[in-house]
């Protein structure tokens, strides 16, 4: 492979291993907080799936970057600047239905992105992607359901619902963006261009939503940054302090 | 100075020194969060005189330990097991007025406790006090003025100010706890026990908190086992991830 593509690779690898990384670490601060202990275990299992999906995507980054590191490595030892999740996940979680509502938005891209990298010409890509997408219809089920059941819930489950969609829909839109490195990923056949997913994603985010009985904000404007590394909001840092600190703190330490 | 007597002029310096830092890192927290622009400059600069005040005890331990360490390393390498503040002011800021009344709690402990380790027989320790006390002095100026302001305020105010005294209250009892270090440093005449400040203590909270017309809980009960390190809270972990960072990922690392 050229080293312009191979580059380009790395870079593809690192925003959905990325994803998976912060989403899944945010999933798990709830472990032991949940309102319910069926949602604890529910969340507790989101969160293992994604950290186990991060496994098959960052451990293939390591071995395209050839540099002798791990996915451990990739995850624990680099700084704010150098991941490429989208804005969306790092994303505080507020209450139990802002997290919900964070976990749909990202489940419904997510479940669309992996249906096509199943058919990618990268073996590996296409492998890691089927079985990812079977986690990530149950999570996509699970959190569409709860979307629907709080907002079209009590007035105080439906006007929080409302709130952490207002919140959170300027995050969307980063997902759909395209650069260089999507570019070489869609003309090499390994992924597509994101911009091609937005027509199912707002096909089946507008029908949950409907059903919610919620109402999608009408600017498309878009935070981003994230998945290029141009920038990352704060609340990143303090994540990775917190999910970095015992590799940081014991230095090739070993369980 | 004996061996015995080496070690417990340690951990008495770690807790002096523990509970600036934490506290005075509980207290960063805020800034460019808080709700006026001169509450923002007021904690910033408590803060900073916590920190400063770290700078001599924590320099100090280093110096009476004698392994060559500096502050920094004692401040920035330990673990959270090896930390000797008392819980209270590892607890988290909560709403303004929660900040405030933990800084209320704390202060007047503080400022009686530096006002007799100006006697100290350890030269070191007394100047050490006289120049913090100075400080701390206007802490409680400002932290009493503060909670009697929102205690005797609006029915908002004065409900969060209970409630945060409620919540705090039960992490008071652990300043005046004694123990085989504190027996040390009385008869050397270094410190005092602390037992003895409680009488000044209860005048002192009682006058303020009934001019802020708040309730002093009933109870006596006192979490403790943070300045004997037995135990701290979850919340100690989380702010040694946010605090230890930099050193943690940048080992050795100069400005």
């Amino acid at each position: 492979m050229a080293e312009v593509d191979k580059q380009a690779l790395l870079q593809f690898l690192l925003r959905m291993g990325d994803n998976t990384l912060i989403l899944g670490h945010r999933v798990s601060e709830w472990c032991g907080h949940s309102p319910v202990l069926e949602e604890d275990i529910a969340l507790a299992n989101t969160a293992l799936d994604l950290i186990g999906q991060t496994q098959l995507w960052l451990g293939y980054a390591a071995e395209v970057q050839g540099e002798g590191k791990t996915a451990d490595d990739i995850a624990f030892l680099r700084d704010a600047w150098d991941f490429r999740n989208v804005l969306l996940v790092e994303m505080p979680n507020g209450d139990f239905g802002q997290t919900l509502m964070r976990q749909f938005l990202f489940d419904a891209w997510h479940s669309i992105m992996l249906g096509r990298l199943m058919k990618s010409s990268d073996k590996t890509v296409a492998e890691i992607a089927e079985k990812a997408s079977k986690e990530v219809a149950y999570h996509l089920e699970r959190s569409a359901d709860t979307v629907v059941g709080l907002g079209d819930g009590t007035e105080e489950s439906h006007s929080r619902m409302q709130a952490a969609l207002d919140y959170l829909w300027p995050y969307v839109g980063e997902m759909f963006e395209s650069d260089d490195v999507d570019d070489a990923m869609a003309a090499a056949g390994i992924s597509v261009d994101p911009a091609s997913l937005r027509e199912d994603y707002d096909a089946l985010v507008c029908k949950i939503l409907s059903d919610a009985t919620l109402t999608i904000p009408e600017s498309r404007f878009a935070h981003k940054g994230g998945r290029t590394g141009y920038m990352h909001t704060e609340h990143l840092g303090h994540l990775l302090a917190t999910m970095q600190w015992l590799p940081r703190a014991y230095p090739g330490c070993q369980w």
